[in-house]
C-alpha cells in the first residue's frame, strides 16, 4: 500500500509517546457534572497547555550537533513557553519570536523559563524566526506544521483512546492545525467509530472555509486578531495538518465569541478548571452541536489567561 | 499490642479503598508551577471537593434496611452535596439539613443531585438532623466524626504514597477534621518520615487551640463565621478526627484571610485550578511556611465557589 508521507502515521505517535513519557505526564479527563462531556485537561500540564507534548517530541528528535547549535521558534505563546520549558529541561539554548500583541501572562511564563524572546509585529513572526535561524545558525521548531510535532500532539489521541475508549465523538480548537491534525490522526486510524471535530471561532474561520473548499485559504492577521481566542488567531492552516484534516477530521464547525465565554464559565462552575478562551472553544463546539448526553471528550487545550480577563468574564 | 479503637487503621482505609473505587477516580497531583509543591486536586471530583470518599464509603457500608429506611445529613455544603451525589447514585433516598448561611453554588449543586433540602439556623443544623433522624428512621450520615468518613478520606493518603512516595510534607485544611484524621493516619502508619500539618484560618482556629492544649476547644459559630473560607466554619474538632490527630498529626498551622486570597490566585496562576477559600488553605499554610523549595502536597480540597466571588479575589 502507498503511504501519504504527510499523514502522521500511529507508528510515529506510539513512538512519539515513548519518547516523551519520562518529561509529560498523563493528563485526566474531568467530567463536566452533570453532562456526559469530558474535558481532556492539557491545561494541568506545568505549561499550562498541550503544546508542551509536540515541542518535547521535536527537541528529543534533534542530534547532537543541532542540539548544540540551540533552537528558535515563533508562537504567540503557549509554543513558546512549551519550547522554552522543553529546551530549559534538556539543556538547550532557545529563542523564541513573539508577537507584540501577545498575552502578558504568555510573555512573562517564556521569559521566565529563560528564552531570550524578541518582540515583533505579528505578521514578522515568521520571517524574523527565519532570519534568526539563518543568521546565528539555529534549528526552527515549528509550531504546528511538522510531523514531529503532530505526533507529540497525537499522544492526546493515545490517552483519549485509553481513558474513554467508549467515546462518539472528541472536539478539538484549531489553529494552525497541529493539535487536530495529530490527534486526529492517533484516533482515527486507532478507531474510526470516534468522529473528530474541529471547532473554530467564527472571527477565525480558516480552516472550516479550507476544510469546505477542499484548499487552503488564508485570513488576514487583522481578521483573526478579533477574536478573544489568543491561540486560535494563525491565519492559515499548515500545510502538513490539513493534510491529515482532509483524511481524519469529520467536520470543523464555527463558534461566537459569546459561546466561548459561555464555555469559560460553565468549565469553572462544572469542571472547576481553568480554560484561557482558545481552551475553552472545543467546549463550546461540543455544546452546540448538542453532545450533551453523548459520550463526548472535548480537549481544553491551555489555561493561561490573563487574571484581569478571566474575572471579567467569569463574572459577568 | 493493644489498639486505640478510635484511631483508624491501614486496614479500614485500604478496604474503603477497594470499595469506594468503582465509584471515585484518583485525582492528580498537579504541579504549582515553578515550586516543589504539588496540589492534590480534590476539587476535580464530579461534586468538586473530597467529600466524595467518606460519603461513598459511608454508604456502601450500609446494611439493606438502613439503606431502604434512607439518610440524612448536615453540612455547610460539600458534604451535603457528596451525600447527595453518592445517595443518588446508589439508590438511596437523602435528606440533607444545610444552615442558612450556605454558599449558594453548594446548597443549588445538593438540590441538583435530588436531596430534600432543610435550611436552617447555622447553630441548629446538628439537632435539626437529630430530629427528622427520630421522626422519619433515617441514618445519620456524619459528616466528619466517623471512622467510616475517615477511612474514606485516608484514601487520599494512599493515592499521595503511591503518586509522589518522595514527599517531605503533606499540608491539609482542618474544619472537622474528618480530612485530616484519616489522611494523617493513612500516612503516618505508612510512612512516617512525611510529616503531615494541619492548616486553619486564624480566624476559625480552635483546632490549633485543641491541638496546643491537648483537648477539645471551641469557637462559637459567630467567630468562625468571620472566616472566607465557608468550608472551614465548624466550630470544634469532632472527637474521633481529634484523636488522631493528636497521634498521626505533626503540628496546626494558621493563616491569615489574605494569605488564602493570595494563595487562591496562585493556584488560577500557576496550576490552572480553581480552589475555593477553603481549599487553598491548605496552600497558603505551605507557603507561609517556607516549603516552596520542598517536596510538599497541599491538598486542594474543593472548587466550589461563587463565580462573583472567586472573580473579585482573581481579578484583585
Amino acid at each position: 500500500m502507498t503511504q501519504n508521507p504527510n499523514l502522521v502515521t500511529l507508528d510515529a505517535i506510539h513512538a512519539a509517546a515513548a519518547r516523551i513519557a519520562p518529561y509529560v505526564s498523563e493528563t485526566p479527563i474531568v467530567p463536566l457534572t452533570p453532562t456526559g462531556i469530558g474535558l481532556k485537561a492539557e491545561s494541568l500540564h506545568p505549561i499550562g497547555a498541550f503544546k508542551i507534548r509536540g515541542a518535547f517530541n521535536a527537541l528529543l528528535g534533534l542530534g547532537e550537533d543541532e542540539r548544540r547549535r540551540g533552537v528558535v521558534a515563533h508562537s504567540s505563546g503557549n509554543h513558546a513557553q512549551a519550547v522554552a520549558y522543553a529546551a530549559k529541561k534538556l539543556g538547550i539554548q532557545c529563542t523564541i519570536v513573539m508577537p507584540d500583541n501577545s498575552s502578558r501572562v504568555k510573555l512573562e511564563a517564556t521569559r521566565y523559563w529563560g528564552a531570550d524572546v524578541r518582540l515583533v509585529k505579528a505578521a514578522m513572526r515568521a520571517s524574523t524566526c527565519e532570519r534568526l535561524a539563518r543568521e546565528r545558525d539555529l534549528v526552527i521548531i515549528e509550531p504546528f506544521n511538522s510531523l514531529a510535532i503532530m505526533a507529540g500532539t497525537g499522544t492526546i489521541g493515545l490517552e483519549i483512546l485509553k481513558q474513554c475508549p467508549d467515546a462518539r465523538f472528541v472536539t478539538a480548537p484549531v489553529s494552525g492545525g497541529g493539535l487536530i491534525g495529530g490527534l486526529s490522526a492517533a484516533i482515527a486510524q486507532s478507531n474510526p467509530v470516534i468522529q473528530v471535530i474541529g471547532v473554530e471561532p467564527e472571527l477565525a474561520n480558516d480552516a472550516q472555509r479550507s476544510f469546505r473548499a477542499g484548499r487552503l485559504v488564508a485570513l488576514s492577521p487583522d481578521e483573526t486578531g478579533r477574536t478573544i481566542a489568543d491561540g486560535l488567531r494563525v491565519p492559515q492552516l499548515g500545510e502538513l495538518p490539513f493534510a491529515n484534516i482532509k483524511v481524519f477530521v469529520r467536520d470543523i464547525v464555527t463558534v461566537t465569541e459569546d459561546e466561548i465565554r459561555q464555555a469559560m464559565r460553565r468549565i469553572t462552575a462544572e469542571a472547576r478548571l481553568i480554560a484561557e478562551p482558545s481552551g475553552a472553544v472545543a467546549l463550546a463546539g461540543a455544546l452546540k452541536l448538542g453532545l450533551e448526553r453523548e459520550k463526548t471528550v472535548a480537549i481544553l487545550s491551555g489555561g493561561n489567561v490573563e487574571a484581569g480577563l478571566y474575572a471579567s468574564i467569569i463574572g459577568a
